[in-house]
């Protein structure tokens, strides 16, 4: 038996080549999970065989040459293919289940909004004292949902004749049918909402405590991950959600926006007009700073940061 | 006691009034219900005092000055109101809920669009082999909502590894709350075919049967009436829907649309190519005799109209 003097290893196997580039010694892999442990194996080889040189560079093209036969080209597109559904597994992350959720979340905000329009334009045909005068949406849902028009009137003391059609039971029932889709896309919202509580607790504590889970979420969906979102100044983040607005900004000189999304932000929302500005600034620092915590699963500070916050700008 | 010799009415009463315009006998109305049976009033008022005549144009004036005193005020107001919400509540009608309902099946149907494209991006983070293959949406939608990765993999003999993320189940249990969802919009858009059908099947019967529930909705829509639609002219009908290409070629002399809406119907979909315009023609023709054979009440033909035409264009 010759001497090995390199080491070389590809999908298919590790080897040991002597100084001629022949085989002494090989371990071939039985599947890519196999070939993922490969630093055992060489570890292995270099036990046995002495003073193993990883192969120079000048040597490789001779080496590859070897497995140019058609022979191993299955073999090799085979643990490929392994190695590709794996990189695509594993790249699978919170990232992308925040940021459909989030999505989903969004769209189904202005879902509600076209269905609850369609519903109180239908249900102000048959009874549109009410209509018009029950603002809240889900509220709203649920009472014509359950009550009809003469329990309705007792509970809201509506008294008199109302304006509305005279219509058979069958068309209200229609629109019952519609309200309660309505009312479980509130439910699916609500659960959305939670969802994301449920992986911003583990994933990004500090972004959930500081702006909650919509506005983390949106921030991670405009961002793209939190890892790009950790690496961005804040002053981006400041006006994540507002790029129509700086665009139009930098093209015609209009006045520069001062928040994006954060704008909901009760700190921003409740901070005194001549403040919103600072308050926005001030916040998107310390969002910054809870997405570098987060992503570098450093300690939980949001809580002192908000409470800093809300000291300085609700009053 | 003087002859009567004149009758004269308003809302507040009906009066019989002698030569000099003072009141002989007076019928005060309770409510505006009275007065909507005005004429009884009338007529026994004409058997009391023969030859009574209606107030001649001269005299009018003066009669309606006797009713500027302040006392009368409330009275008018509250009869005009309570006429004025009769008139609100009469004009509720079945074209109105059949535009309703059809506006609202239609937003369903791009509200899917977007449910389904946001849930199945979503679903390929998890399991992409089978979103990928699997086209039938509301399947689609009825099976990840009740079998888990590996009794679908049993079920459509999906074999290997896949390339969907170790995702743990409260991920997967988020996607099914949506698929359901989604569903029971499914549900929703068939409950309101069903409800425009069962309208369709007294209001506009051969309209429902010429071109069915969806599109006889549509065409109404369209039409604002099925009142209006009786009066437009067949080639109006026959471009409904196509608005936006109408005024293009009007426009910049594009070619002129052939079809609006009654595209989707089966006549001119399964017409040879060289005779869909032809097709277009004769159903829009149908069409309004249908819409004019509702809307007077006459006698059901939509059936042979449609025989007809599926014999001349469907081979």
């Amino acid at each position: 038996m010759t001497t090995a003097k390199y080491i070389f290893t590809n999908v298919i196997g590790t080897y040991a080549l002597d100084e001629n580039l022949n085989v002494v010694e090989e371990h071939l892999y039985e599947d890519y999970k196999e070939f993922l442990k490969k630093e055992e194996v060489e570890l292995e080889f270099q036990k046995k065989h002495n003073e193993l040189e990883t192969l120079p560079k000048d040597k490789l093209q001779d080496v590859l040459v070897k497995f140019r036969d058609p022979k191993y080209f299955k073999n090799f597109y085979d643990k490929n293919v392994g190695l590709t559904k794996l990189g695509i597994r594993k790249s699978v992350n919170e990232d992308w289940m925040i940021i459909q959720a989030i999505s989903s979340l969004n769209e189904i905000d202005r879902i509600n909004n076209i269905m609850i329009k369609r519903l109180r334009e239908w249900y102000g045909f048959y009874f549109p004292e009410f209509e018009y005068r029950f603002s809240n949406n889900e509220k709203f849902l649920e009472i014509i949902s359950e009550k009809n028009k003469e329990e309705i009137k007792i509970e809201f003391s509506i008294s008199g004749e109302d304006m509305g059609g005279e219509l058979e039971d069958f068309h209200v029932d229609e629109m019952r049918i519609l309200a309660k889709n309505i009312l479980l896309n509130f439910e699916t919202r609500r659960a959305h909402e939670k969802y994301l509580e449920k992986i911003m607790k583990d994933y990004c504590p500090n972004m959930l405590e500081l702006v909650g889970a919509n506005i983390a979420g949106r921030l991670i969906e405009l961002g793209r991950s939190l890892r790009r979102l950790a690496m961005l100044p804040a002053s981006t983040i400041q006006l994540f959600g507002a790029e129509k607005a700086l665009f139009r900004h930098l093209k015609t000189g209009s006045l520069s926006p001062k928040y994006g999304v954060i704008i909901n932000h009760p700190i921003v929302q409740k901070a005194a007009k001549a403040d919103k500005g600072k308050a926005a600034r001030k916040l998107a620092d310390k969002i910054s700073l809870s997405a570098r915590l987060d992503f570098f699963k450093g300690e939980f500070k949001a809580a002192d940061y908000r409470k800093a916050l809300e000291e300085e700008f609700i009053k």
